[in-house]
């Protein structure tokens, strides 16, 4: 299953079918509405009042109250004459105890609507939390029982990084440090109504972040176009294209934070390589993704950091003489790589392109040692990655060894 | 303004502006669901009757009675315990006269929800029967006076050609042959709510409609693609994905009409030319379709046939100096030109390109007169296009004389 997506496939309602027919069937639905540019606050108090009076406001480590953006956001809240109530300090790797915090309150305050401020990660945790406020259990039974969930409180987002892409899809990825586990799963009622994208907003993620989010990004749409038989050429050329737009502006933000242009790129990126868009009937398991999230519930890393990483060496681990055309065409296609070379070199070149964007251009951590990460838990990550991420309907299937290979080669 | 979109941007609301601001903002929101692939109809009673009981059946000249989908959608509409009403009889440049016929059988029979089956045509004139049905004045003001309009049955869609786009969008073109009219116009609350998208649908669809389509899609991605001021690089890339696209699998549609991946590539593409997502902040005004619709006004032709004449003309009479660097790019990212070619002679090779694919390739008609259309009445549809396109606010501005000019350019 897809970590984060709203397609639904005949394979994922069936249960996961060995072999996957070509250009299978798929429903597509992206209700979100978005209020993209700069200076569109102006129409949040009207987009919150259409659910009701009490908001919750949810947000992270305290940036919105240094950048301003949190005094904006009450100001509009006032002059709606709704009711603001908060949650704050949600981490990076949010946990379920933001999320059990969080439903706790909507109880208490009979709250109407949740406004998550911030990146992925606050978007993620406000999604669960308007779950649980009507689930009767506890919080983390959602991600590890996955029970049927019809009901979720309105969410409106107002986004501050171009990452994850949660501001237009049904999923959310949620910590336990408690077990070590980082779970991610998604229920249509979770998408959010309303998403304020301003590219400005994101003028103040460091270079690291932002480098993280590329990296992210680029992660959604490799996770999709490596897939197991036929593909859907329209959106191969729709996911080429959003990864040279990675390629192309990340730099360009890292060089300039302020460059509204670049800005606009990566955000509206963000949200087209996970919102369901682009995978079409795929349903193949994701690769890297699972991997990454054991290092994260294991070491707290950031989940782009992890990522870069993980997916050059994926990369190199799955080339072979079947899959080397296909990254012959990622590398022509997103790289510019000359298509006279032969597939297996330029198969090599296309995965030597993008450690040179990760970690030259990027300049992101190159190995794990680099994220003081050792091998010594690298057996146990293997097994549950292989086991949540159902690694053996990937691109190339993954057994617990294979894992283990990968992350060798990331040391 | 462009025909079909739901972009909303702070230049269409505040009237139209002169100067175009790079990356305007804009609101994008496609809240259609989209069955996509074979023998979907299964969801279709259960899609309809979240809305009622009591379903108007839209419908144009009959194929789907001859290709057996009339049946299926009485099947379902049966098992579902619904009650059908039907419209059939819509014209290929939907007539006013429908749309009030449809809307007094709106309200005679209280009817729920709007189904129609069939190619843009259809669903634009379902559209505005929705609309009409609560409409307390003649249809045709809605095209004319343009009211604001708050109020549409649900429509639900059964798509069967790749064309018009109408599926995700929350426009429509009606004709009204007694003043020689054709006005597109739209409401967001007109956008569809479900739309089946079965390529196999498509497959009966003859060589020349197929080819009109293609001509249609391309057409819809040029008008946006050719934008005045700067331009948002990720759309840009995703529409040239596009267009790829059209050029790769209209042939293979002509050659084998049953041929499953090329239909469904068209399809979807299609849909994405036009429900909004390409256009971003883009707000000018579109140049050949407002010249089109006067042509098909006065001689009923269709639709995509004419585009395919006038579109290189207008790119001819537009090139110069200034804007060859965006038809070399065109040539360039769409045809595979050699990207080592001064601009002047790659757009020009840009241009050929384009009428080697419509009129050798998808073999339509290459000039007016092939479509028995003199230059008569080239003074008034050039007065006309002008005032009803706005063509001074379009790529290159446009006055009655340049639009009789590109006329002349196409007998």
């Amino acid at each position: 299953m897809n970590e984060r997506h709203n397609i639904y496939t005949p394979a994922a309602r069936a249960g996961r079918q060995k072999e996957f027919a070509a250009m299978d069937n798929f429903i597509y639905e992206v209700p979100t509405r978005v209020y993209f540019g700069r200076d569109q606050l102006a129409y949040l108090g009207g987009e919150l009042g259409r659910f009701g009076k009490n908001v919750l406001l949810c947000y992270g480590g305290g940036s919105i109250k240094r950048n301003g953006l949190y005094d904006k956001l009450a100001a509009q809240i006032k002059a709606a004459g709704l009711t603001p109530f908060e949650l704050g300090g949600i981490d990076p790797n949010p946990r379920v105890s933001s999320v059990r915090e969080g439903a706790a309150l909507c109880r208490k305050h009979k709250i109407d609507v949740l406004l998550a401020a911030g990146g992925g990660s606050v978007i993620d945790c406000a999604k669960f939390i308007g779950a649980a406020a009507f689930y009767e259990g506890d919080a983390w039974e959602i991600l590890t029982k996955k029970p049927r969930i019809d009901r979720c409180l309105p969410l409106v987002t107002v986004l501050t990084a171009a990452a994850a892409g949660s501001e237009t899809d049904s999923f959310g990825v949620i910590s336990n440090p408690d077990t070590n586990d980082k779970i991610g799963w998604g229920y249509s009622v979770m998408t959010p109504k309303v998403s304020f994208l301003d590219p400005s907003n994101t003028y103040t993620v460091n270079a690291f972040q932002t480098a993280c989010g590329a990296a992210d990004i680029l992660s959604h749409i490799v996770e999709v176009y490596f897939a197991p038989g036929d593909t859907f050429y329209m959106l191969d050329a729709v996911m080429e294209g959003l990864m040279k737009t990675v390629v192309k502006f990340a730099p360009a933000a890292l060089k300039n934070p302020t460059d509204y242009e670049a800005r606009a790129n990566l955000m509206w990126a963000s949200s087209w390589a996970i919102n369901g868009f682009i995978s079409g009937g795929a349903d193949h398991a994701w690769s890297c993704h699972p991997v990454e999230h054991e290092l994260s519930a294991h070491y707290d890393i950031a989940h782009g950091a992890g990522l870069a990483v993980l997916t050059p060496r994926w990369m190199e681990y799955v080339l072979d003489e079947k899959t080397a055309p296909r990254f012959k065409r990622f590398g022509v296609n997103v790289f510019d790589l000359d298509p006279a070379v032969p597939a297996p070199t330029a198969a090599q070149a296309a995965i030597e392109s993008l450690k040179e964007f990760l970690f030259t251009v990027c300049r992101l951590p190159a190995n794990l040692t680099a994220l003081n990460i050792d091998s010594s838990k690298f057996p146990v990550m293997a097994q549950k990655a292989c086991r949540l991420g159902d690694l053996k309907y990937a691109y190339k299937p993954l057994a617990p060894r294979d894992v283990e290979n990968i992350l060798n080669m990331c040391l």
